[in-house]
Order: C-alpha cells, then structure tokens, then sequence
C-alpha cells in the first residue's frame, strides 16, 4: 500500500506563540508516526532553537516536495498560505487556534487526533476555486496574484467615494460610484462580502460575486456572475484606489488602470475532519437553529 | 433552405384589449408572410368574432405542432405561457404591451418588425432552466408544477410566521422561523427575490436562490445552492403555509406537508430581438447609469 | 409613608400550564407579602380550583382598584395586557417563562425575589408611547385600537402584492406597491420591523418608523417620522388587505378603506429590575459583544 | 417695513467655472435690487477681475453683517458653507449648479427669479440640527468642529478592519469590528448613511442615527439614539482610524483617542422655494411614485 502524506509542511501564523507550539508539538507527532515534517522557514525563526530538531523549508523550495499541508492559524494564515501554495497541488489542513474559522475546522485541542485520522485517510476532501487577478496600466501588467476569498476594490488614501466602470465579457455593465467592490468567490461570499450585504454561495455553485460597498446608487445590488466571466474593472478618474487580495497583500492603483479577473485553472484542496459538513459549519458560525423533532 | 418558423402560436394576457388587438394584428401580419398562425383558445375567447378568421388551439392541442410562440401582454402572462409550453420544445418571444419587462422584450409598437427579423433568424437564443416542485403529504404527491421564476412558501390565513425546516440533498440546513421562504432562479432573482433583498442571479450561473421572508434570525441570510442540489422544506406544526409558484398558482399545504424542489430537465428558450444584452436590460430596468467616456 | 402598590393584578399567558403555575406562586407571595392579589378571569379559568383562593376580575371589571400588573408569559401576553389596560394607568411588570424578552425582563426562577424588589420601591420605570390606529371606510370608523409595538398592513388572502398610498399630515409621499408596510413604535422596532429590515429605533426617540414590506421599488427605503405626524394609508385597489395591530388582533379592509395612525396621548409604564439598561438588553438578544478593557 | 434680507453674502463652489458665472450673475441681480452683496474672498479670486466691482469678505469678516447667505454649486458646497458660518445665525440659500440636491434645491436657471422671490419673503424656512463633534487624546481635546450631516470612523491606512468601543450616555453599548461607522444626522441620513443601508430621518425627528460600515457582526444594526444623547466612540488597539466630518475635512486618529459627539446648540436655517416639501424632494431624489388617482 502506498503511503499517502509521506512529507508534511507545517506552517504557523507569523509571530504568534500559541501558533508556535502547536506546530512544534505536531512536528513531533508527525515524527512518532514515522512521517518526516518540513516547517516553514518564517515559522521556523517565530521558533527558535526548539526548531533545530526539524528541516525547514521556504515555500520555494518545499515544491513538489511535500503532499499535504497543514496551516496553524487562523483563516487569514490559510488564505496565505493558499495564495503561496497555489500553483503546487498540495492539499491544506487547517488547524484554528482560537474559534472555528470557516476554513480551518480542526481545533487546536483535537489536532494531533484528528490529523491522525487524516493521515490515515479518513477525511473528507474539497476543492475550492481561486480568482486569477492581474492589474494593467497603460497595456502593460504591473501586478498579477491568485486570491482564495476576493478581490476588492477600495477608495485610495483621500476622498469618500472611487467610481469604477464595470464590463463582463466586454459588454459594460454600469458605472458605479461607490466606497469600492469585491470581487468574491464562494469561499469569500462568508468573509468580507457577507459583512457588504453579499450572498452566500455555496461552494458548489460555479459564481463570482460582485458586492458594492456602499453604492450612491441603490439599486447597486450584489450580482453574482458565472464562474467563466471574464471580469473587468476600471478606475475612473479623478481617483485613485487600493485593490485588496484575500486580505493580504494589496496594490495602489490609479485612474485609468485595469483589473481584469478571470477564475484559475488552479484549485486549493482542503481537506475536513470526517463529519465535516459545509451546513454544520455555516449553523455553527452564522449561530442558526439547531434541528428541532421532524412533524 | 428549410423554413425555421412554419406555424406560430399566439398568446394573449387574460382579458386584456390592449393584448387582444396586438394578437389579432400579429395574426394577420403573420398570414401576410405566409406563416399560419393558431391563437390560442382562451386569448381568441377574448378576441371574438375577428378570431373566427384564424384556427384556435388549447395548450394541449398544440402539441408539437408550432415551433414558435408569441406572448402578448407583460412577465406574467409569458411566465404562465411558459408553465403551460413547459414539456414542449417551443421557444417564446415576449411582446409587452406597457414598459419593457425582464422576460418580455419586444415594445408593442416595433413588435411586427422585430418579430420579422426574428422569423428571417435574426435573434438571440437563451436558455432559462426550471424548478421541478412536488407537494408530498403523508409520502403521497398532492401537487406538481414548474416554475421559471420562483417558488414562494409564505404563511397561510392565519398568524404572522411560519417554521420551515430545510434540508439539501439531505443534509440538515436549518429551521427557519420567518414569513416563508423564496426558492428562486436565476430567472426570478431578478423578480419577487429582488424585493426581499435577493441576490441578483446572472442567466449563466448554475445555482438557486433561497431567500428567507422577514427571518426572525437576522443571520438567516440568502443562500445559493447549486442548481443539482434537491431542496426540501417542510412545513413544521403548527402552521398552515401556502405555496406559490410563479405567482400564477399555489398550493395550500399543512403542518407535516414537503415541498421538494429539483432543477427541472426541462428549460425554457427565449427568443430577444438582436442586440439584446442582459446587462443591457438589467440597467434600463433598474435605471443603472449608462456608460460614460472612458478615461 | 404610603404603601405604593397595594393591589396588584395578576395575568398568565393564555393556555399556558408553566404560565398558571408562576401566576399561582406569585398569588401567593403576594398574600404572604400583604397584598391581596387579583387574578385575571381568562387566567384563573385556566388555573382551576386552585383559584378558588383568589378574588379573580376581567380587565373591565379591575378599571382603578390595581396599581400594578404583573404579566406572566411572552412580549406577545405583555403586548395584549398593555393595549387592553391602555386606558388604565397601571405599570406593568413581565415575568418571562423563556428566555428573557424584549418586555418581560423578570426571568420566572427569580420572579419572587424581583417583584418583592419592586414592591420595595426598587425599580427601573420606563414610558413607552403607543399608537392609536382607527381605520375607516366611506368616512366612518369600522375599527380603533392601541398598539404598543406595530400596525402591519399585510396583503389579504389573495394575490401577492398590495398597493398603498402614503400621506403624512396630508401631504402625498408616494404609491407603494409591495406585500405591505410595517408602521412601528420604538418599541416595535426590536420586533417585526427588525426582521424587514427596519431601523432600530431607541425607546427616547421620538419616532415612528415606515419599514416597507419586500417594496418593488429598491429605493423604498424605512422612514423614521415624527411621532407628531399623522399617517395615513389608504387600500388602492384592486386589492384587500389585512391590518395586524400587535400580532395580536386584525382587522380585514379592502380598497378604499383607510389606515389612520398617530401618536396615542396614553403611555405605558414599563417596570423594570434595577440594573435593567437599554443596550444590556439589546446586547444580549442581538448577541453583540461584551466590553473589552480599555485601551 | 423693515427691509428683510438687506445684505447678502455670496458663496461659489470651489475651482468651478458655472459656479463663477452664477455667483457674478447674482451678484448684478442683487445690486439692481438694490441689495449690496458680498462675495466670500475664495470665491472672488475664482471670479478674477469681473469681482472687483463687489465688495469681498472673508467667513471670518462677514460676521454678523449679512443675513442672507446664497450658496452656488452642490450639496458638498452648501455643507462646508454651513460649518464655516456654523456660528452665525445667517440663513442659507442653496443654488444647484446641476440636477437639484436634497439640500440646494434653486435650479440654476430659476435662481434670479426663486431668490427673488425669497427676498420678497416668500420662502418655505427650516431648521436642521447639527453635530459637535470632538477628539481627545490623553485627555486633551486635539480637534472640534460643527457637522450637518455626518461625522464618519473609518480605516484609517492600513488594514481592513477597525475596532470601536461605543458608550452612550456613559453606558457601554458595544465592541464593534467594522469597516467603521456613520454618525448622521436626520440631514445626513439621505446622503452616505443611506448607502450604508442606514434608515431615513425625517429632519423632524430630534435623532441621531448610528450606522456601522460592514459590520462583522450581522446583527450590529442601525440604531438611531435620541438628540440629547452623548455619544463616544473609542479607537480601540491595534488600528488606527481616519474620522471624517461632512466629507469636507477630516482628523487622523490612533488606539486609545475618542470621538465625543453631542447635538450643538447651533442650527442651520435653510430657505426654501415656496412649494418646496421635504417628500416631494425625497420623491424627485429616489425616484418614489408620483400620486395617482384615489380610489
């Protein structure tokens, strides 16, 4: 029988102590069960001499190296990793430090156990979509990234409202003065977007959600557009914009500039304790009702 | 070359004038090209004695026997229209007699010549798919339609809320505690879903939306599901509900009664001028603002 | 010093065993405690024998002789105690059999220890307005009743929409076509029109708010008037529709007929626990946060 | 008879050549109704040598000299001209370079004969409420100013979120994370507020409401306090914030600085064209229904 995760990158978020000790404590359980862990260089130093006892490894360098992943954080430490990880095809665990996130469902008391059972392929896998996202002035590309849950177009440092022409496809579909708009996968329409009055969709629905914040108009609802769309986005003078991806990183821009966004042929795979359900999840973070006795 | 549109079925708003004379003139002007015209029996009940020049046809006995239909009259009518042509392959072509609807795009004055074009096969085919809904009771069938808009679960005579449970592909969602529920497609997200603060649906995405009626969970948020996921409600003691379906008829059901909702395999093909474009539209009805010189 | 409630007037919730039981203890409290307790007539028919113990009296019957109510149940039993003691100056005081409500503040474990407070003189007293509502057909009144919470025009058995005309001290605001209105008190606005996506209103607030029912105008945003204004709505046909005054009672109305609400000059005097505050009870039914330290 | 409005101070929207053009045009109106008028020093260096017939004044200057104050350009014009003459009792016109304001409602090609009109004493008079708001930090106030419509928390540079603690009155209410908050008045309520989803205001209603910028929570609602409330806001660690007063001037703000906002003493007059009604101008900016016929 083939051994399914032979290498594992640990990755914990970035200056967090709890973080620390969870990955250490999982890279010495991973070694008892005979599997060699690879922690990620920028952890490693959050580490310290404790780190010494294990390889570390840049996300660079882990390549094809590894086949799983597992992030010690919270969702903004997966979305991180995702975006770092995107162009190799290596599956996440994500493993909360403090509440469920809506993608790291492994509690930090249940890791070891629950990890175990991963490894020992009693999991439940997903794929999840990611926006490929490219920024061009003047014709030429001056910022290109994936994003995991949005992309979102901002008012720049002055000013109360940025207008924004839209097209899908080429076809124009409106000019829109607002605080700005995401751009937001399923995985994304329950971050930001659910807090701009955005729609959730379920990961099975093959949409892009466009969220305004704010509009002047009110009849700028959130649309959500098929996943083969090709989605553009102007900055229309007299303002510039900040445009923001997963949160993370983000890029100034200026009148005139274009954000094109179009879904990656590349996917995140996730991988959920057995019993994962997407359901069980949003009742538990949205705190809707439990089952009551069927009539 | 073979004729595309050889014989033509004309459908007018129930006890409308205005629609009356838009069939009768229609009728004539498709004799004028050669192309028999049958108005369908209760439009030409209202027409009169100036039907009696045409052949007349109920639903059922058109059959298979036209390969085109002509609605006159606004959303409702070609929705109802499209209810009853459901299991036959006939594309439509929406005539509106006052403004322009989401599904009715030819104005009443232009409505000879663009019609014209679109029998010399100039126009833009769309296809729209349908819920297949089933009332059960006691695991018995008590009621089954389509619907091209929606499906609405709202509280019956009596009380001001009703409790639904909710369950997709079997899975446990919630239970609900609201004024009812919408289960709307693409198609009707731009209809009564958009009223209760709905998510706008493109055409092309393969997805379903619920939207809960004045949920006493302000958390209870709309939700798209993908368009192969089997929705089920039930109506949970002890209230009574009644069911809508396109707004054109309904269901009363009970405590313990299931609405079990599926993408039908069926889909409706709507026949636009040339030239349409569904943002087009979408921002003349919802006063968008038109494009602007871009910088 | 004079004894401040002498007499105080006992009502349980209607058909409620947890309910008679509560009121029953508190019977007998009172007794201990001095005060001779009324029971409500409805109330001590579901008592029973038990009851025997007790003077009982209706609302009618008790017009002066209490100065205090205690309602033993939901909002919904204090809502319907409050517009039938409207004309009385009587301050009430809720005990809850649930979990806490927006009204009823006294949770049933510590209901004896609260109300011996109270009876102590220490207590919380809050007014809330009321609204008095009439409506009238061909300009004769046909039905007028307080409500503490909302007037809700709904539509009536058929269709799925309502037409209204909206006038504030005569002058016209608009035609609203949608399934209704909400018309709220501040007290209100934590209830029903919460859920339609209406402004909370602080009880100090001298407001009435609008909150449209699922308008097919997207820019028929809640209102918030002053509570000096007189609102009129009339029925624009073809339609019925049905007016809800609290949850509690209706009245059905069809076209023509008229909705005429303003400010009641009566008041309601709410007691509350001490330590009772505002948005510590909105906190803890809207599940917001609680303090952190400060910075 | 004692002349009315005998002198006037004339204010042009800034860099804007119509506004210029407007302003110099009622300036020889006013002179040939031998009204001497005062045009405000910015304005004046906008108009270049064609000024030098008029006398021209500071803000500052202009004291209590004038009593009649005519605003040329837009509702953001109006709004600065308000907080500068805040303290002086001097009643505002507002003339609309473009499509009427909800505040400057003279169409520019109507302004000679409306002011006209106005100085004849037919006018529709109005007093909005405005907003004290104030920054503390460590103790000591770093800026105050006046607003009339809104005083806006948001992100400040970086990041996505901030974190705000509110007190009312001294009473904790809530941690809020959010995008930030509005604080409106019932003016400010139909301009950003409204697309934050936050409730219209009648400028009757001695409110305040508060609107919070995507709320992570989503049942942090808009609530609107009562006018006599004090309101404080606290720069909760690690954020910093921008606060924004009127979208004309705004303060940078780090952890630990509160925002103390009261209703001022001081009020803004505003004149309106006789016929002038507030719905009427909602129903013109919304796009609500015209009337129809009563039933």
């Amino acid at each position: 029988m083939v051994r399914k995760f032979s290498s594992v990158f640990l990755i914990g978020k970035f200056q967090s102590e709890d973080g620390t000790e969870t990955v250490l404590d999982l890279a010495r359980f991973l070694r008892e069960r005979g599997i060699e862990p690879w922690i990620e260089q920028g952890t490693a130093g959050g580490i310290g001499k404790a780190a010494d006892d294990f390889v570390t490894a840049t996300y660079e360098e882990i390549a094809d190296k590894v086949n799983l992943a597992v992030v010690v954080g919270g969702d903004g430490t997966l979305l991180n990793a995702a975006r770092r990880l995107g162009e190799r095809a290596v599956p996440l665990v994500g493993v909360n430090l403090g509440r469920l996130g809506f993608l790291t469902d492994l509690a930090r008391a249940d890791a070891r156990q629950q990890l175990g059972e991963i490894l020992d392929g009693r999991y439940h896998a997903e794929s999840r979509f990611m926006l490929d996202a490219e920024v061009t002035r003047g014709g030429s590309r001056i910022f290109r990234t994936l994003a995991l849950n949005d992309v979102v177009v901002n008012r720049g440092k002055l000013g109360r409202m940025i207008e924004l022409e839209l097209m899908v496809d080429n076809e124009f579909v409106y000019n829109l003065r607002s605080d700005g708009m995401i751009v937001a996968t399923p995985t994304g329409s329950t971050a930001y977007a659910l807090a701009a009055n955005g729609p959730i969709l379920h990961p099975g629905v093959g949409g892009i959600a466009l969220v305004p914040l704010c509009p002047q108009a009110l009849t700028a609802r959130p649309i959500t557009l098929p996943d083969t769309c090709r989605i553009e986005l102007v900055i229309m003078p007299p303002h510039d914009a900040r445009i923001h991806f997963d949160g993370v990183t983000y890029c100034d821009v200026r009148a005139g500039d274009q954000l094109r966004i179009v879904r990656s042929a590349l996917e995140l795979r996730l991988l959920h304790p057995e019993g994962y359900g997407y359901f069980a999840m949003l009742r538990e973070k949205l705190h809707w009702s439990a089952a009551v006795l069927r009539p």
